[in-house]
């Protein structure tokens, strides 16, 4: 697989009622973003609540989507841990899993450096897939500065694509690209929040959960073809939800939510310790969607 | 004065080309945002850039703009200090220049408890003018509960109003307000980015910076008279601006760009260290007016 | 098991120069360490580097120990987890092992406040051994108020020890001992640097890695049997080589070059990414231990 | 006046009951800091609360001790403010006051890069005294690697002289020097807590503000003429009082204390907000002081 482009979708992993995996929605799920398109898959990212999974049901999310995929789209595989050991073993575990790459961000509170860099250049040499470097400070703690993403990209031939995620997002991203040229590409995250101005700036798609992965299709494909006045038209439509749905801290419930409402998974439950939406969110989400349109069956148009 | 609502303009403190108070541009600002309607003006806020003012300077600051207002706007000034008794200074000066309320912060990485509470207990006895309990974590490191908030507007009774900015906004208003019931009111803040969800929690306004006050007027005043239909059109049609201006550690160079452009200031200039705009962002600012439809006269309609 | 007192020794988990676990190494100085006197023993601690074992080698640590220890002094596990569940599988598994109690630091990034309760009262209600609460910032970046740990140990009868260690500790442990009362124990941590002055504001004792547990335990001693001034005087004798091992990021390392020159482990590997001694600072180890008079038997007298 | 090397007393700024500058007070202390025979003496520090004082204040505090040292040593002034122009303006007022240099920590929360390479550069060229770098995350938020030393070090000749207080030291004041040679000092801080290891690994000296300076005078003339041993026997029979008073966050009010108990300043004073002492630890200070000998009139003999 070369560098990354185009939308990838980071899993939401569904829950039943008592916290326990649900394989059924699961796999309901994945066979439906799939067929809206996306480019590939990404799980057990943050979104994906990888960090409140046990190792075995980590295992069984990789052996159900890789199972309901059969090989249609690239699955990309969170494997962030605190250990280079141990971030190297669930690397190995993806890439014989058939992970078309692996989605690693920096072990928690690690200072850019020597250390970072050896950390990655070990991951890399691991494996034969390539690597997906994620910056997210919210989850580690840790701030890459476009020149330590530079210097992380240069030292280490096995990161071919960087989740730019730090915001601002679409400046960042301009300016590390300034620095790394072509030797890697650039995608976004955030839930989609800034595509447009991503985009803009030289990213080359996007990886997020966002409810209405079709949506984020849809401006990418505009783009890609060149036509930047319809990739504006849906990204702008689509805004309020986005803006909604990206709310910090929140976002991964009122994802669920949404995924629920549209029948995509049978509950929006999300593992403790996370956020909890109140009555006033449910009843300002309703009235988020009915404004842009967004009517019973969630059928998009645009 | 009551406990604040409506809309406060966090004034922008203009610069000119060599970085020195641009007087005649505060004094013009200061009439124009007077002149769309704003409730109030809150000046040597963290968007005014007050921690890059000298002392002398917002002196100047607070002297020309109640020069300029000649009473007929509350003025706010912030005083936000990391020792109990030089904020008691700056509050004093502030309420003997006129001023209708103060804006205090926690000192920097001020834990939450009875020294943070002595604090404000102190700087509000010293004055007889309300405090703006401001709540926004990337300029002190503070984070702060509902339950801390309510501790301090319980302890304090000079605290009439919190500026609540930290994410997300909507539900942590509901939260804060379902323990301090009508003993203080909150605003948000935040550029506006959140304004519409912000009153749908309970927000009664907001004080912030947005280059285009008179939207978030437009939409204060449709919530107040209950057409919610109204506020939320307003609100959705601008939001691709709020969101472009409102991007984490961008929004005040942005915001100033915006003034220059209508007019409203003559130099963009953010005195260092802050964010600087590279030309890829200025041209993608003008997309984003031109698709709200942000004529050259900068003349909204809505 | 009641509420935590004595010297429980951090375990060191020993590696191969390969990286890999040295199982070893980790059952003399399982032995060595029981026979120097010690309270108890924890393992899977941020000092045993347990965020960078697998899951199955935590698992494998868990065995040897309780082995090695054959029911000689209770072992606690350390069980931090990022998700409830997953502490509560860890925790159920400590305990299906023959844990005498298990330590859980809050999660990454957890705030103080009811979903933090809920995290410890799930854990708590899902097991009947106690929980050790760790309190320990740079790990997790959770700061815990003494209201906060007070509130903590009234919600979540299963908490019965404190292992307070975000310094100041000696007048934390007291402001923290004002509020719970007997409800549970206070230990220290940190290495050991601020013992006296831990047991002189009331701890019961301490929870750490020292690489001479019997100077710990000899200070214990003599605390408990009322002499304070044969505590001071080992502690003050030892300071030098509490200080120089307690130093922010290294202490690890330097613990582990002091226990293989001791004998009681093989290599002094850290896994990566972790700490790297120079060898200017071995140099200075050196000094430090022949100030205090170790020799090269490393056999104590004091 | 060359890059620093020698013993710098960061002064303390003594209060009044009420809390108002103690003139008379700071006029003594400065004259027997003086008398000690510090190499230089460091005011407006953290440990001099800086942050605490108005304006004014601060201006006095410059005008005493400047009248007070009447130029028999090198007096430096901290500068440190969130603003370029603002740290220029106090550097400049400092310069001009009579300062042998100026002592500047980055602005809060400012990141390592280009930014703020440019303050320190334009700060260092609108004085001819030299600066001071202060690394100290406590009080900005700001983690300085070796690498990002350097490259400050690098570019902006004015610094001279590194304040390195991020832990752990020793090792770190090696690396930087790897980095930087001979182009700047190091000097340490945080106390003298580790002056013996930060003097073996290169450092030249300290600035800091430890309540018996004559004490980190008597280890650096000890190790300046070569007597490794004797400046060792010095450091470590200190060790039980550097430690104590080294407690992070509470270390000014205990050094306040010492320092009232000396006869040095009259009130132990913290400004709000600050740490304060309990009963306890007072008493604990009593028993440590006794242990190293520290007889009722405070005369040292090593």
């Amino acid at each position: 697989m070369d560098a990354l482009k185009g939308v990838y979708n980071i899993l939401t992993t569904p829950f039943l009622a008592d916290g326990a995996l649900d394989e059924t929605s699961l796999r309901r799920l994945t066979t439906a973003i799939i067929s809206m398109g996306v480019t590939g898959i990404t799980i057990l990212g943050v979104a994906g609540e990888a960090q409140k999974l046990t190792e075995p049901e980590r295992a069984r999310v990789v052996d159900i989507v890789m199972e309901m995929n059969a090989g249609r789209v690239p699955i990309i595989v969170g494997a962030s841990y605190d250990g280079t050991d141990t971030t190297i073993a669930a690397c190995q575990a993806a890439q014989a899993a058939g992970a078309a790459g692996v989605m690693v961000a920096p072990p928690t509170f690690a200072q850019p450096g020597a250390g970072l860099i050896e950390h990655f250049r070990r991951v890399g040499a691991s494996i034969n897939i390539p690597i997906v470097l994620q910056d997210f400070p919210p989850v580690n703690g840790v701030m890459l500065s476009p020149r330590a993403m530079a210097d992380l990209v240069e030292a280490v031939p096995a990161i071919t694509t960087i989740k730019l995620e730090d915001a601002p997002t679409p400046q960042r991203i301009a300016q590390t690209l300034a620095l790394i040229g072509d030797r890697a590409t650039i995608v976004g995250g955030l839930g989609g929040m800034y595509l447009l101005d991503e985009l803009r700036r030289g990213a080359r798609g996007t990886m997020t959960g966002f409810a209405f992965p079709e949506v984020l299709i849809s401006i990418w494909h505009a783009w890609e073809t060149g036509d930047r006045s319809a990739a504006a038209n849906i990204y702008y439509k689509y805004l309020p939800v986005l803006i909604f749905e990206g709310q910090p801290k929140l976002g991964v419930a009122i994802r669920k939510e949404i995924l629920r409402r549209r029948g995509l998974i049978d509950h929006a439950v999300v593992r403790h310790p996370g956020p909890e939406l109140d009555g006033g969110i449910l009843t300002d989400l309703d009235e988020t969607l009915a404004h842009i349109g967004i009517d019973a069956d969630f059928s998009l148009s645009h």
